[in-house]
């Protein structure tokens, strides 16, 4: 899930750093702009006004409204991951879920550090957009869900299975199913506004899907 | 949730017969309408145009947009649920969580019908636009959560404290929450096409949520 940035121009050292600005900059409008408007309202004009740039420089780089802002939300995820990693750590691995071989521990982290995500304005405002368009327009749904969200709901799966070789969860269960007993009521509970999010609540969830509801 | 008519006027049987009639257009107007352009564009005026009366009409059963669409969407579920149950049951019944006994079969049969009413374009279509809304526009939001589906969610909590007295569920665990893990996953996949819904998805949550993903 590495994010690539654009190629710099080989020996044009300030047209780099120009070029990495403007990127800086369209997407931090971008964000703002889908956020206070919504997706349907947003165009590469009122972007490239927001951002300081001729509307020509971001049609070089990205053909649609809908590619700037998946790569702008991608960033946005990496700022995220990143803050939360340890900052000595492999960069990569600030993309994995950790296996201290306790799976609840690690779930319940990885769970609590998204519900600080969730809550953090800066994503709020512009994710709520895009979601609520991805509701209606099935194809840009989609297209940010292959993108977006599944690559990380893959790492869920990539930790339940560790836990499956470590005979810790079952092994008839489908992993891709299993993750969503967590991560969708939480998802709910932020998208729809059925209930209040907290570390609490999701540590529940953790161990509610682990354990199961029914006495052992 | 029986859902109350309007009070007939006494005496006057085809002024009762026209408004029922009036009543029926305009939740019919207001679905197609919220379907096809969205919430915020859904005005009373178009669906009084739309319903083939006037606004006054309109004007003088519901104070505002919002209004005429929860009542249209209560209709609607109260429709689906009707269809679902026994004909010969007893009416209020149909909104229950049958009690038979077997929890699992239970919670797989009710989350069938959901599965049913999801893909039913009828009831998909306008939901998608008001599901849509409520994820940018929190108080919309909560008041639709608050008058449609929390009560539905409530009927889980009461299927599942008689699961808790029978023995069936653990006494620690919270009911609100508990219904979370086979209702979020089918609500997210539907929300923001994460994934295909179908009867074996949704009995497969109730059986990785009642036995859990642990070994037993």
């Amino acid at each position: 899930m590495a994010h690539q940035p654009a190629p710099a121009k080989p020996g044009r050292p300030d047209a780099t750093r120009r070029s990495e600005k403007s990127r800086r900059a369209i997407y931090d409008a971008a964000l703002a702009l889908v956020g206070e408007v919504g997706y349907a309202k947003t165009t590469i004009e009122g972007i490239a006004a927001r951002a300081g740039v001729g509307k020509q420089t971001i049609y070089r780089w990205w053909p649609s409204k809908g590619d700037v802002l998946l790569e702008a939300f991608l960033d946005l995820s990496e700022q995220a991951a990143e803050q939360a990693a340890d900052p000595d750590a492999d960069p990569d691995a600030a993309y994995a879920i950790p296996d201290t071989g306790d799976l609840a521990a690690d779930l319940k982290a990885v769970l609590r550090a998204t519900v600080d995500e969730l809550l953090d304005p800066k994503f709020e405002t512009p994710s709520r957009a895009l979601a609520a368009e991805g509701v209606v327009n099935e194809q840009l749904g989609r297209e940010f869900v292959a993108k977006l969200l599944e690559p990380q709901l893959q790492l869920y799966v990539r930790r339940l299975r560790a836990a499956q070789d470590a005979g810790q969860v079952r092994p008839d269960v489908d992993p891709r199913i299993a993750l969503e007993l967590f991560v969708s009521p939480l998802a709910q509970r932020w998208l729809q506004h059925t209930g209040p999010i907290s570390y609490a609540y999701t540590d529940t969830l953790v161990d509610y899907a682990l354990g199961g509801l029914a006495p052992r």
